[in-house]
């Protein structure tokens, strides 16, 4: 059983459903908002082979349901998806094994001018922005996330699900345990590394027309990229500001990132 | 009396004490990080002419120090800041009476090429969103935010305070009961109002070097802007995008739109 929160999260859970799922809403007291995902289940399940029930219960039942969900996505504002546990499971994380044969079917996708763009996370340890982040690359049709296992970002699904207002159910993400290899491996592919930091080359000078293959990597809030996946980067590429502080918050930065390289 | 709390915020409001200003560091058991702020107030004390007070105290002191603030801004992490009362307030924040003044002096300042740009926030709910919207502000030079009285923002000045790492000790802002007589205003006084949204401009396409005044108007995370507020803006632009979800994270959006007007 998966248990999802959120409005947004919701909507976007429903939308990305398989033929022949089963989910449940419960649900409390419900204001328009809440109204309108209800109704907009019943037009999924009429219109699509999904079985979606909707169920009123009391505020208690839905505080029981969010009561294993990590605290950030335990405020559930009246509504609870509950996905039965028999249906496949989500299809959009990739395994490390996969990454070649997946980017190369990615590849076959794309017309002339389309680049593929894959957005690393070196240890961004707010939830906030790795969710942010995730929305970006949705919008900018990024081919893949890379999140690392063990350091920074929190890499639980309910709380990306939530922050992301949804896209985590959309865009193809990668939890690897060695960012360095895996950079390695989009080297071999054709992949250009450019790292965000300050110091490198002036991103308005920049020019990513020849370069079909990229992926960026965002440094944590504090501290930037760790010192061997820096090293790692083709290029280093900096955002011109003026400001008294010292940077922009990381998930504005990646978004800057993408709407110039998708350019 | 004052009371500041996250290690950004303290560190930038240390940077922009005035001469004179009286204030002190409580903390509890310092760590790594706590230390440099300590040691920065103290280098502080000695070359400008503030008086820092560096206190350790219990835990619970601290507790006790931050119980008044806003929720949001009561995880104070072992230091807090507190601000003698009988100091200058910051002057910051802009009166209605004072815009055309202030801006006036501003334009004074400014080099041949560079622009004016004035951030509208219409009714943006998330003091997240608001806050790295400010610290935008700071890093592309903006020279004032405007945030309406009642609607939407949450203008607690602490949360804005935390939220936007500092920034908002730094970039002028302004409340106002009503955005479009300040809207009205601003064309008055040259500007150009370009609101952020979809089925507008392609922001691809668009060229701002005519324009050397600009406002950017942001709608709320929901719904956008009011029907009103965008009437009265000048042009309507659009981030190009592809996605599955609606949009993008309103704080992402305007760190793009302040990213391209002030290239």
């Amino acid at each position: 059983m998966k248990i999802i929160t959120g409005f947004h999260a919701i909507e976007e859970k429903l939308k990305s459903l398989e033929k022949n799922s089963k989910a449940t809403l419960f649900y409390s007291k419900p204001g328009p908002r809440v109204k309108k995902i209800i109704s907009f289940a019943q037009s999924l399940s009429e219109s699509k082979k999904v079985f979606i029930e909707c169920r009123q219960v009391e505020n208690h039942d839905l505080e029981k349901l969010v009561s294993t969900l990590p605290e950030l996505a335990r405020d559930h504002r009246g509504i609870v998806l509950q996905l039965s546990g028999n249906q496949k499971e989500e299809s959009n994380q990739i395994e490390f094994s996969d990454l070649k044969i997946y980017l190369n079917s990615k590849l076959k996708t794309k017309t002339e001018n389309q680049k593929s763009v894959i957005m690393i996370l070196d240890s961004i340890t707010d939830p906030h922005n790795v969710g942010a982040i995730i929305r970006s690359c949705d919008q900018f049709g990024a081919d893949l996330v890379i999140l690392p296992a063990r350091r920074g970002a929190n890499t639980d699904s309910e709380i990306i699900a939530r922050s992301s207002a949804g896209a985590s159910s959309w865009v193809p993400y990668m939890i690897v345990p060695n960012l360095t290899r895996v950079i390695e491996l989009l080297k071999e592919e054709g992949y250009w590394i450019y790292g965000a930091d300050a110091g490198g080359e002036n991103l308005n000078e920049f020019s990513s027309k020849s370069a079909d293959k990229v992926a960026i990597v965002m440094g944590s809030e504090g501290s930037g990229m760790s010192r061997i996946v820096r090293e790692n980067c083709d290029k280093i590429l900096s955002i011109p500001t003026c400001g008294k502080l010292d940077s922009l918050n990381v998930s504005v930065a990646a978004g800057i990132l993408l709407y110039r390289i998708s350019q």
